[in-house]
């Protein structure tokens, strides 16, 4: 066994160009990690190493993804590896074709390793997932095994989705680069969309400048080279945001140690806090999350009830019985604040933002409170969240970067930016 | 056979209701009709007779749709019956589960007949259907399977999809009534999603009271009896739009004649045109359509480009070379112009548009232009066409009432109101 488990799929990249290193050889470091550490963390919920390493045989190495490892969360369909959704009404489900991301992924060159274990649906039901840094915690969720394998060195890259925190938080958790792009920049087709008005494809990886090569190639944009640095510094607002509440002492304390480190970086620093409507949000979102889940996942509730969790059951059947107008209102206030959000940004260029209120919680019954990310995906703007040192326990805490919609290049290039600061 | 397949879904329902009809009688009437008229029209893609009078026979005649036979479009996923999306690519799909859409109309007592020939991925490239008015024409496109059925009564009620006028021509073209929803009012799960921001689930029957019911009941919400009256007549602007330079005679007189009779009617008419800024939706639809599309089949254009269309084919690959900034103006378009429609529309209640240049194209090979459509789609408002006479070739017109986002149960009522008067 190699240690090119340890790479970045950049530095990987570099590698294999420079004739260092094959997709064979990092595809056989990734299995040999998963070989030792998968039976802890339990990232997969489908895993074939015979299979992973046929196709990187096959992995044309001058695509700007060639022969790099990729986990796919269990809601995205692939044509070749059974799609579970993390249900037991979906177990063993073989789709037909890929999902348009992983398409888009092969067609770059990456090649898919397995499945990753995400909660029933991306809600919030927890599978066997534990966290790498201390398997006595969950690694978050609902994008859990995306996580836990990138935090592992399973893959370099895994794919995540977010409809309240389940990027962001999870990869803060796991110690990873977690990156919600833009609401819409990457494909949704082929994944299990449960609410439309919030559902955002993105991406995991261990460093920023991973993240923006991966969804770069996804969706034909150029995100740019975050490595390559900024002209200045950067203005930034730092806001506990409306959640402010909920953050543990270690995210009190990182939120202190950060504001004097990205100062002292030359960052031109102040405080901002969202106008008073965004508190709203608190109220809106789970009306929208869940009265739109609850007509997304109409097959599964009027045909196998009984395989539905009783907690999403709860959670979901109750709004059936809500008149429309109950969503309208929500995706109003919604609406309000996408629109109000630039100029509560004004005179900035990026907010800096905890990623979550504290390290990971003991158990893997819970996968934690997306207090901090619920705001951010509502507001359909970019975030990026990179590892900042740890709490009491000695688990990962993250810090999150958040920017105006469709600023995703410089929100990158600022992550990054952020990240040296408080490094 | 009997006449009852010639009920609209609100008749048959009432007859159900009170003993004079059951679910199998209106089945086999349908049935009947449909192996009269089939081999001409060639509505359907998948049709299986004894399977739907099987589910006819177990119908809940007490449900809101029970026993009501209902027609799906091939882009709409379907547990018992293959979902082809037009593509050689899916012939033969068995998904595991139902569309959303789907669940909750059987969910409501309605029985799936079968699915409803669509273009390739409701796009252009048109299947066999043919227009049941006059077999030489198109039945207009993409959910042209759908419009044929309710037109020549193979079921009351059917699915269609919008991206561009995917609903609304097809409906005119046929002389039936067409409903476009607010954007996102009927989920979209189980769809193949193109345009993620233009994909508009909606439905087709024979009355604007059948739509109003059928989309209530899939969405959940009381899109209200549009049979029940208003208590006003409306503030109706007549909406010539920019497309007006494809206006056919025969819709240039129409548009007259409406003018005419709604004011004799009692509606306050008045001219409306959109302000200068929307023409520019004339570039943007198609970018976002097409650019949005692209990406959404990357595993049909990465891993089976042969079996996808030429013409489609040469449509998307180009925009997959172009930058995001490309894709992010015009949906900057869009999003100016959906916030200006409000003051666009100050003073009125609906605006009234052509459904479609004129009368249902010749042959079967084109299935004509969206030029009336794609604005509506692009800012998001309900539409509903209603039949509106007929054009020199003795074809069907409808004519197009528009509102406001959000506003879809006032719109139904007064398209109700408006058809009375033109009638």
């Amino acid at each position: 066994m190699t240690d090119a488990w340890r790479m970045t799929a950049t530095e990987a990249r570099a590698a294999i160009a420079a004739g260092r290193l094959t997709p064979v050889a990092l595809m056989e470091s990734c299995l040999a990690r998963i070989a030792e550490r998968e039976p802890d963390v339990h990232a997969f919920a489908w895993h074939d190493a015979p299979q992973a390493l046929a196709h990187a045989r096959l992995a044309d190495a001058s695509k700007p993804l060639g022969g790099i490892p990729v986990a796919v969360k269990d809601v995205i369909e692939t044509a070749d590896q059974p799609t579970g959704h993390g249900s037991p009404i979906w177990a063993g489900f073989r789709p037909r074709g890929d999902a348009a991301c992983v398409a888009w992924a092969k067609a770059g060159g990456a090649v898919v390793i397995g499945k990753t274990v995400t909660t029933e649906f991306a809600t919030r039901q927890p599978g066997l997932t534990r966290n790498p840094a201390n398997i006595a915690h969950t690694p978050g969720g609902s994008s859990s095994g995306s996580a836990a394998a990138v935090a592992a060195g399973f893959a370099p890259l895994a794919f995540g989705t977010q409809t309240a925190g389940s990027i962001i938080r999870p990869a803060a958790y796991c110690g990873v680069v977690g990156y919600k792009p833009t609401y819409g920049t990457i494909s949704r087709m082929g994944m299990k969309i449960m609410a439309d008005s919030l559902d955002t494809m993105g991406c995991m990886a261990r460093s920023v400048a991973d993240v923006a090569l991966f969804a770069g190639t996804l969706s034909g944009r150029d995100l740019g080279d975050p490595d390559r640095g900024t002209e200045a510094a950067p203005r930034i607002g730092l806001c506990r945001s409306p959640s402010w509440k909920t953050a543990a002492p270690e995210t009190v304390a990182l939120m202190e140690r950060v504001a004097g480190l990205l100062a002292k970086a030359g960052a031109k620093v102040s405080d901002r806090e969202l106008p008073d409507r965004f508190a709203a949000l608190e109220q809106a979102h789970p009306v929208i999350m869940n009265m739109e889940s609850a007509r997304s996942i109409g097959w599964e509730l009027t045909t196998q009830r009984h395989l539905v969790s009783a907690g999403l059951r709860e959670k979901l059947e109750p709004l059936l019985e809500e008149p429309g107008e109950l969503l309208d209102g929500a995706l109003a206030v919604a609406k309000g604040c996408i629109e109000a959000f630039p100029a509560a940004m004004e005179g900035l260029d990026i907010l800096v933002t905890p990623s979550g209120p504290g390290e990971a919680p003991e158990g893997i019954g819970w996968t934690g409170d997306a207090a901090f990310n619920y705001i951010w995906t509502t507001l359909r703007v970019p975030c990026v969240t990179v590892p900042a040192g740890t709490g009491p326990k000695g688990l990962p805490l993250g810090i999150q970067i958040v920017g105006r919609m469709g600023d995703d290049r410089a929100v990158l290039a600022w992550a990054r930016w952020v990240q040296n600061a408080v490094s």
